[in-house]
């Protein structure tokens, strides 16, 4: 019989996680890649228009099927995306308008965006004043006339509409915010033409039991819950409890940010976006599909954090880095 | 009517989760603390007894009620855990023998633990042989007698013995660990007179339907779910998503380390411990009583962190250290 220790220690496990298939979650789940918008967004350095195109790139090729490339606004407002018209020529966008989606903050943007290529787009609305007045440099109705006003452009020219929702469970100011109320704002965006429609816990709040509410607040609202997205965000760490408890509601469209890039701008420090690697390790587990290859993906962020300077705050990826540093 | 933005923007909210109770979850969970011991056994520094008196202390006021405070191992292979005895002296631990737990490593470790005042212990088996051999300085087989020998001693003193299982779901060298072989084991130590027995996911690959399949499997062996709970790590950042998937499958105790204290010694600069506030906030959010005040709890950890020099991971306390820091 061997003495304990007597063996040379084997090499370290590539972890995985070990595939367990749940009844009560879809087989198949959409990730909606906001990185190149919403995370670059948040970022105070502006990044050439060559590193950009490279991660599109390289995100399609991890297997991201949907990708919110960048934002038309006015330059002036956001220059880390004033390159909208350069990066999308360089994407070859009208080659790839099944995969590729473009922020437009009014019908300025939507015609910007529709002469670029993007046959799919996305619009903001709140559900407070505070974040409206504050982000959107209108009251929160106005908000939603604006998002109104886009998706009817937009599906007259044949173009697909989604509805961001920001604040939908809780606002830096206002607190709390009710669920039924966030109920009526998404049948409003619904029936004005938003194919889907993106609640957003934009400051992370949320927790399982208000996800569940919420939910259920806007399927008794009329809006299907094939209509239904949750962007989420891990500043508290409970986007992905949050991903599971919408999991068994039904919900089959999540966004996520590779590398969890992206801040929580009211809580410079603390953690944004919910990291796309994250997302991944939840649903490899459980066995959906989403196209996505959580190794490639993984590289793209390392590789991106390396090339941009800007760290990647997602679980995964600082776990494959320690490893890999090891 | 106002125009937009003429309003003066009120002072930040203090984020707290909205509670939304769910009945498919307990209305009360126990959190099983563990910084003191697990949290102060993976770091490198060694602490003064004054600052760990003062913390077990603190986390005491803040709530928490199953403390394990210590180890009695002996003081040449854990330095940094080498005033069991003083601390337990300092801590009067005679009179918490309700929420004050050691851990010990052998026969020799229990009398010291039952000689210093406490009433309740724990001991460490392993699912794996890598394990077993690398960390227990023995094989599988023998960190199992061992834990068994441990809990037949201290039932005859009328104490109380929690048996960790570690590497119950991936080991770092052996990959994935068969769920009916973790489930022989958690039934070996219920036999053996083990009240509890945590299964630890110390590599932290778990995933929901993983961690269910675990939990179904030593039900099925004779575990009464009452005697299971969940040792979880957020190395890939699935510690909250698999507590409330365990929840959903009846389980009321969960183990954390406050500020998310303790690393992964396989990976180090990944998440280690899953975050006692972060548990905590997930808990609140449900409705699910624990006798924790997060507030309290923050403010320990910050202190703590700030005295220790240590980084706190949790999301939860980065979050609130961010907003203080606006």
């Amino acid at each position: 019989m061997n003495q304990p220790g007597s063996e040379p220690i084997p090499p370290l496990w590539e972890p995985k996680p070990l595939t367990v298939r749940e009844e009560s979650t879809a087989e198949v789940v959409s990730v909606y890649e906001v990185a190149p918008r919403d995370g670059l967004q948040a970022e105070t350095v502006v990044l050439d228009t060559d590193l950009k195109t490279e991660f599109c790139e390289r995100l399609w090729a991890s297997g991201v099927s949907n990708l919110e490339v960048t934002s038309f606004v006015p330059p002036a407002w956001i220059p880390q995306l004033a390159d909208a018209e350069d990066l999308a020529a360089r994407l070859e966008i009208p080659d790839r308008n099944d995969s590729a989606v473009a922020l437009v903050p009014n019908i300025r943007g939507l015609e910007r965006a529709y002469a670029a290529g993007f046959r799919a787009v996305a619009a903001v609305a709140s559900c407070t004043e505070s974040f409206a007045r504050a982000n959107l440099n209108t009251n929160a109705p106005g908000t939603l006339a604006r998002v109104c006003d886009i998706a009817s452009a937009a599906n007259s020219l044949g173009i697909s509409v989604r509805g961001y929702l920001s604040m939908a469970f809780g606002d830096p100011w206002e607190g709390h915010v009710d669920p039924a109320r966030v109920a009526d704002l998404t049948a409003t965006l619904y029936e004005a033409g938003c194919q889907q429609i993106a609640l957003g816990d934009t400051i992370g709040t949320a927790t399982p039991g208000h996800v569940r509410a919420v939910l259920r607040a806007a399927t008794s609202a009329g809006v299907p819950t094939s209509a239904l997205a949750l962007h989420l965000h891990d500043t508290y760490g409970l986007a992905l409890a949050n991903v599971y408890s919408a999991m068994e509601e039904g919900i089959t469209t999540f966004d996520a940010s590779a590398g969890g890039l992206g801040r929580c701008p009211y809580a410079p420090g603390a953690a944004g976006n919910l990291a796309t690697e994250d997302l991944v390790w939840l649903l490899d587990g459980l066995g959906v599909e989403t196209g996505i290859n959580l190794d490639d993906l993984v590289a793209t962020s390392l590789w991106f954090s390396a090339q941009s300077g800007r760290p990647a705050p997602s679980r995964v990826v600082s776990a494959y880095a320690a490893r890999l540093a090891v």
